[in-house]
């Protein structure tokens, strides 16, 4: 199955956080980006009169499929590096609620109601929003991770699952069972260790799993530092941070990071430096649960990559990336006072290199030839993206979901122009998630 | 022209900002609401079974155009309470830099450039944005007010302008000439008393505006402690607040407000609420200019009324609704640190019924018969509205520019799936924006 693209701009991203746009054209054989032609222009189309023409890979000769893109953009998906895909069936439940009572009274009793049937649907649901939004893989935790990387599969969405162990069921042995049967499912799919939270979860767990980090020489992830209360806690509890305790028990030997990070120390901030760990901020969730505005200008001034994730639908209640760039640099301005801080191009190597390669998805991270072909086109003809000053900064600005035109993962186009191909009736998805929320009132 | 609307689900709003959501139809003729018929259902879809049919007005008996609904909803479209429209032209030209910079070295040469011709074709694409996003109706504070208002009477859409005059430009006699051209231009037009701010502004200019606010009994809206350099310049200059100062020099007798409001003293609440005047929030833009978060809490707590605005383009980038009232509450959430303050339904109240009554458009303030047809359709069945908990907090929390099905200005349909119908054509308004950056450069 060849693809042809043509008549296009070109996102090229480069590893000093900068990037090109070129005008040509991209070629896909199968799943695999084969090919790359184009003259350089400026963020502002203007025509780069120095620059030489761009070639990388042999051009295919053959096309199952040509697409005119009209002059608009092809980039590289976003990746969501920190959600709970299934939560869809709590989207908008128990809003406006203290945080207590929002996981206690509300979130918690409904949960465990969830059959694996149940997640599946709602997983699929989760993942056509995804596809709206321009994000190609998750980064996801959840109950039952064999049948959320099913879902995926049978959607053809590329999921990294984790762990969300804790106290409250499971056990080490079922996440190593989880990370085999994950690992082994598909291309598809992936399993990286994790579990919930320190403030969940015993020591015990958690050398259980700083074990598996071991044995599979698997980075891990956890939520961490989420809330204030959670770190002191934490240091009442262990005299530490939940950096220090789960870095001191080994966990990140072989790297991993933390989604939310908004209440560190100094010393977690070494700690992060030194062992090469991931940020994954959850800036729209973090608000909205009143958690707080995570440090990301420091996080850059150390060199300390960061991801972003929207969190699950539960808490942000949309899987949107574009509201999520928008927060991270948005948030940091005002949290340092400094309208000049987290520049757009940043962000944008956030959402999608950085996400890649914090999910171990180094071969989704960039759009060049070998890697593969989990891209985006964006429709620029809208006005939201009018006039052109900088198209890079237009996306993390002014970007909405309106200007997702296709996306493309693993060479499959799952949704085009509003439609979806999933292998799943959209009706009937909403139907699926509309009985499961009645069954549980 | 008579238009039916059937099989829809139509948003009421009450006074105590509550909602009631009925299934049924709607009527209109011309540009006015004539009927409304249907049976309450839950904000969950769920049906009322105490729920009385609900009523109102006289149904039409023939119709030029009908249409199903399908299930989604009708609701009042958004206002869009503070903007620069025509400053679409600097979208993404300089952002990350410091205020001042942005302010002196990038926006003002620019805009010393601008001719009114081109502000006429740059209020156009922002119009277009407006309609993408379900606003119906702008307040807009930009050079040429007249020149404005036609733009939007030539697109159908309706606009309340105001005056930006300050020390660099213009006249009281020039606002006063404004405020009747305007005012008499067109039904979908109107004027009311304004100036810049009070740091760009000398105390003679405020004291003939506030000449011409007694003499048309015109409320009075200004830029108003949006950041807090200038609060404490003032202070420095006057030996009060900016409230304190125009509150004296007679401004509000007639009502107004401010736009931004970001830092206030207690004082200055107690003169917003013994005036009656109306906050207009403008989180994006205060996040993006490191200005600070806004206490929409504490104005609520007052009983101070809040409406919603964009900014103009420049300083947000995006004129989207959406984003602005997940803001609203998201950000009072994480500055008050309690996740429970300022819920959708305020919002909801905020960017609908509060923005009309705010601009002087009372009969735009919500869906009921003998208001104007200043409607919007939210497209319930896409993935981010579903499972369907509750439609309010949904369109709050995760509604998107993707969900407008259709923006109907004073009867007319001005955006219908995707594809405007406003007398311009589209590529031709985005050649003429970018033809003005092109020239400036």
């Amino acid at each position: 199955m060849n693809t042809k693209f043509y008549n296009s701009l070109i996102l090229l991203t480069h590893d000093d956080k900068t990037f090109t746009i070129i005008e040509g054209e991209m070629h896909i054989r199968d799943n695999v980006i084969a090919y790359i032609k184009g003259t350089p222009v400026g963020a502002d189309r203007s025509v780069i009169k120095s620059a030489a023409s761009y070639e990388q890979g042999e051009p295919l000769l053959t096309f199952d499929s040509e697409r005119d893109m009209k002059g608009n953009l092809l980039m590289p998906g976003f990746k969501n590096a920190h959600t709970h895909t299934a939560m869809t069936f709590l989207r908008s439940f128990a809003d406006d609620l203290p945080l207590q009572s929002w996981l206690f009274d509300k979130v918690f009793p409904k949960e465990g109601q969830l059959t694996e049937d149940d997640i599946y649907w709602l997983d699929i649901l989760g993942i056509m929003e995804y596809l709206t939004s321009g994000i190609t893989s998750n980064f996801d935790m959840y109950f039952f991770p064999p049948k959320n990387a099913k879902a995926s599969v049978d959607c053809g969405f590329r999921t990294v699952q984790t762990s969300g162990l804790n106290n409250f069921g499971g056990s080490v042995e079922q996440v190593e069972e989880n990370y085999n049967i994950v690992n082994e499912m598909s291309d598809l799919t992936s399993f990286i260790i994790g579990f919930h939270a320190e403030y969940t979860t015993s020591k015990e767990i958690m050398e259980g799993i700083a074990g598996l980090c071991e044995k599979y020489k698997s980075p891990m992830f956890m939520h961490n530092s989420e809330t204030i209360t959670e770190v002191n806690e934490c240091k009442e509890r262990w005299g530490k941070t939940p950096t220090e305790l789960t870095d001191e028990l080994g966990m990140y030997k072989y790297g991993g990071g933390g989604y939310h990070c908004v209440h560190m120390s100094d010393n977690d901030f070494q700690i992060f430096k030194d062992r090469g760990l991931y940020v994954v901020t959850n800036p729209a969730s973090n608000l909205k649960l009143a958690s707080g505005v995570a440090p990301i200008n420091k996080y850059l001034q150390l060199k300390i990559p960061v991801a972003i994730g929207t969190d699950g639908p539960a808490s942000n209640n949309c899987l949107d990336m574009f509201r999520e760039m928008f927060l991270t640099t948005a948030l940091a301005k005002v949290r340092e006072g400094d309208a000049a801080c987290v520049p757009a191009e940043e962000v944008l190597y956030m959402a999608t290199t950085n996400g890649a390669r914090c999910m171990g998805l180094e071969d989704c991270d960039r759009l060049s030839v070998g890697k593969k072909a989990d891209i985006i086109g964006i429709d620029l003809l809208q006005p939201n993206m009018q006039p052109v000053n900088n198209i890079v900064k237009n996306i993390v600005y002014s970007g909405s979901k309106q200007n997702v035109m296709f996306t493309m993962v693993d060479g499959k186009m799952l949704y085009d122009e509003g439609k979806f191909d999933i292998g799943f009736d959209t009706q009937d998805v909403y139907k699926k998630a509309n009985e499961i929320i009645r069954r549980m009132q």
